[in-house]
């Protein structure tokens, strides 16, 4: 009776992994994740072949799945996320099946609606007791919230807890539960320490990114939206997180007190929960140890699912009462739409994750960006790779100035208003070509390597081979 | 976009309340609940006929469903326990369909696997946000925890709460997230401190109960299962609680040094939690206001959904953990098979509601009854209603001896040996009627009122009307 199985091997056994099936893993180890990697190697040992993946993030650690696409082991990779390693492998056409790129809330969504099914969900649990409850706040390996393995091991056929730090029954908080776990495996090390906090969560030096973050700052000052009761996101990227730095003395100054930062939860975010800025943070996924200890101390921090975050199925999603959100881009283009999935050769190096869902749901979206970067414009006619429709963009900062989507025009109106240099958005791209000359459009490429799908499932875009 | 209406029945019209459907509700506001009321009403007086009513449980505080039965308001009704004033209604053959006991487990898997189907499920929310997040923990209806309400959010088609205290979005902990609610109404009262608080939750002071009690303690203390992490469950009533006080004494001087105590909880547990008896709670219902007040601030008091509480269909619940639970019984027979649906005269006045779900899931299930009640002996040959399987019991104590299952030899040298008086337990039905005298076999009545559905889904009675 007892779900503690004494290897990996035995787990998979049990859970009966075979060919052709699809398993699934989450990303809250991030570039210290060892799980994904020590169930394809000992599937490689098993024999098996034709695997479909589901990971809701793959980074460079994950590497080694190039050689598992080589050798027929894995055939099908669903993901929100891929890393420049295993981007450019992908965009090389290592893998026949196209990769389908979701959303951090259209993967539950689909998860839980069936048109994405789960043959066995690993679960890389921190701190886990014999019978499955597992969370991500205690142990060697904590990272806090586990959102993104929520769906999968609530529909998968099967459930495999992998952890590095067996409690005693009952462990709690469960951030998964026991009623969704058949197996638990007891590992050394689900991953390493040092990468599981990611370097990306640095407010930048660079004066750029700093003026650009002010700006933003700026933007929600006169948005209109940074009133009592304000939400917020904001990315873990450099110039995301500045925005932090300038909102709060702005935020202090009107005496606005805010409901909830969301999303990646950072030390910023702590910080300005901890000093009442906001009452509540949603995590969704902790991006140092800053967030994990906030997370296990305070109950104010709350861990949520990634579709409570932002799944387009649910009754309502956090997303859907969010007033600003800071994002990221690699390219925009004049009718808005944001590219996060493609570098400017064309290669995979990202994707969606919460970017299309938050901008979708927030009352503002605001993109971040340079004018230009390694002498290429950010600002183009098209963008490479569509992740998030114009249509769900309101703002692009830029250290030069801002451009406001048409459809938007009082918030225009508010932002001039306020002082802020705005541009129609072909002048800024007409600025930046004026630095860097007009690029050479990129090569549209070769076959299909992966399909962008939108939060609703639909396909968006796809990305073509290049070499 | 807002879930907030304005009026309860706006919210019935919105969630598209039709004759036919089948409605739910929850019972932790318990002989102080007014919701069930409040919705019946408010169908009637919309002109909604022929509706079905799956209800966790039904006290006599919902005496009105009589009329609405009556009228052909409601024509089906699911539950898991019945007070003795529907239950005698109920009995005289009030309604055409019979009645469907489920189990506090069976129901929430029955639910989750479709084979009961909720049209609206109504949650009485003591706490809620406008979105439908919420909780028992917070104002003047405070309940405590919210476990049995969880199936039936997440599976109803539509989720309608219902607050009288609602708070700042996102309200935290969420026992009921934002979403599963499709509609949040706020009315002035959604039920009675004084009726959510039990009577039952008191120590008996009758000797015979407690010396009942005491010997049941000593059951455990003997049984071979009272050793470091030991978990236990133990019923409302009065015998039942007063096991705990025995078994503190023992415990402390065995060094025992329990894990979990589960179920509906009471002060005595929490108690028992505070002075380090055991590490954790797990409480789908809390019975009195210290309970709630431990959910609220005891990050060791958790709480848990009915499924994860009982659910013989997940991949594991607490009762499958636990050693040993304490029950009642209005009868039981030579087989061991344990009533607790109709009293002596076939009427319905109770339920399986967890009964038969630990009796099932723990290793030892104690029965704690007295050998005669009002001058009609406890131990039968044959219950008038089959609750519980006499397979799942282990031990009947009464206050003259303890009987024990002969399927557990190894148990019963293990009584004797500490010295507890075992019989058979045909012996302690002698000694009972020796005082009362052999009863008159209770009618077996007329058509079929109820079905007494065990936890797996199969009928194992039926309840027959009486007059």
């Amino acid at each position: 009776m007892s779900k503690l199985v004494s290897s990996l091997r035995e787990a998979l056994e049990k859970a009966g992994l075979q060919s052709g099936m699809t398993i699934s893993f989450h990303h809250h180890l991030r570039n210290g994740d060892y799980v994904l990697n020590m169930v394809l190697e000992e599937a490689e040992k098993m024999g098996v072949r034709d695997l479909g993946i589901e990971a809701s993030s793959v980074f460079d650690v994950h590497a080694p799945i190039i050689d598992h696409i080589r050798g027929g082991v894995v055939t099908r990779l669903g993901t929100n996320y891929m890393g420049a390693k295993v981007g450019r492998a992908i965009t090389q056409g290592v893998m026949d099946n196209p990769v389908i790129f979701r959303t951090h809330g259209g993967r539950p969504s689909a998860i839980e609606n069936g048109s994405v099914k789960i043959d066995i969900a690993f679960v890389a649990a921190p701190a886990a007791d014999e019978n499955g409850n597992a969370n991500g706040i205690y142990g060697k390996s904590a990272c806090g919230s586990m959102g993104y393995a929520v769906s999968d091991a609530r529909c998968a056929k099967k459930t495999v807890v992998i952890t590095d730090c067996l409690m005693p029954y009952p462990l709690s908080p469960a951030s998964i539960e026991e009623t969704d776990v058949d197996f638990v495996v007891q590992v050394d090390e689900i991953g390493d320490a040092k990468g599981i906090v990611s370097g990306t969560t640095q407010i930048t030096r660079d004066p750029v990114g700093l003026k650009i973050a002010k700006t933003a700052a700026d933007v929600i000052r006169y948005s209109g939206y940074l009133k009592n009761g304000f939400s917020f996101q904001t990315g873990a990227g450099g110039a995301s997180l500045a925005v932090t730095k300038y909102l709060k003395p702005i935020m202090r100054e009107k005496g606005v007190k805010g409901s909830f930062g969301l999303g990646g939860i950072t030390s910023y975010m702590v910080d300005m929960l901890k000093e009442g800025y906001f009452e509540k943070l949603m995590d969704v996924q902790c991006f140092d140890l800053g967030a994990v200890a906030s997370l296990r101390e305070n109950p104010n921090h709350i861990e949520v699912s990634a579709s409570r975050y932002a799944s387009p199925s649910v009754k309502s999603a956090c997303v859907d009462h969010l007033d600003t959100v800071i994002l990221g881009a690699t390219q925009i283009d004049l009718d808005f739409n944001v590219n996060v999935h493609t570098d400017s050769n064309g290669f995979i190096m990202g994707g969606s994750g919460g970017h299309s869902d938050t901008a979708a749901g927030a009352k503002l979206a605001v993109i971040v960006a340079p004018l230009y970067r390694a002498r290429l414009p950010i600002v183009v006619d098209r963008v490479h790779t569509k992740s998030t429709p114009g249509s769900t963009v309101g703002v692009l900062v830029t250290q030069r100035g801002v451009a406001v989507n048409p459809k938007r025009e009082e918030l225009k109106q508010r932002l001039i208003k306020g002082g802020l240099k705005v541009f129609d958005i072909s002048e800024l791209k007409e600025m930046a070509e004026r630095v860097t000359g007009t690029p050479e459009p990129i090569s549209k490429g070769g076959r299909v390597v992966a399909k962008v799908e939108y939060r609703d499932g639909t396909i968006i875009d796809e990305i073509r081979s290049a070499e």
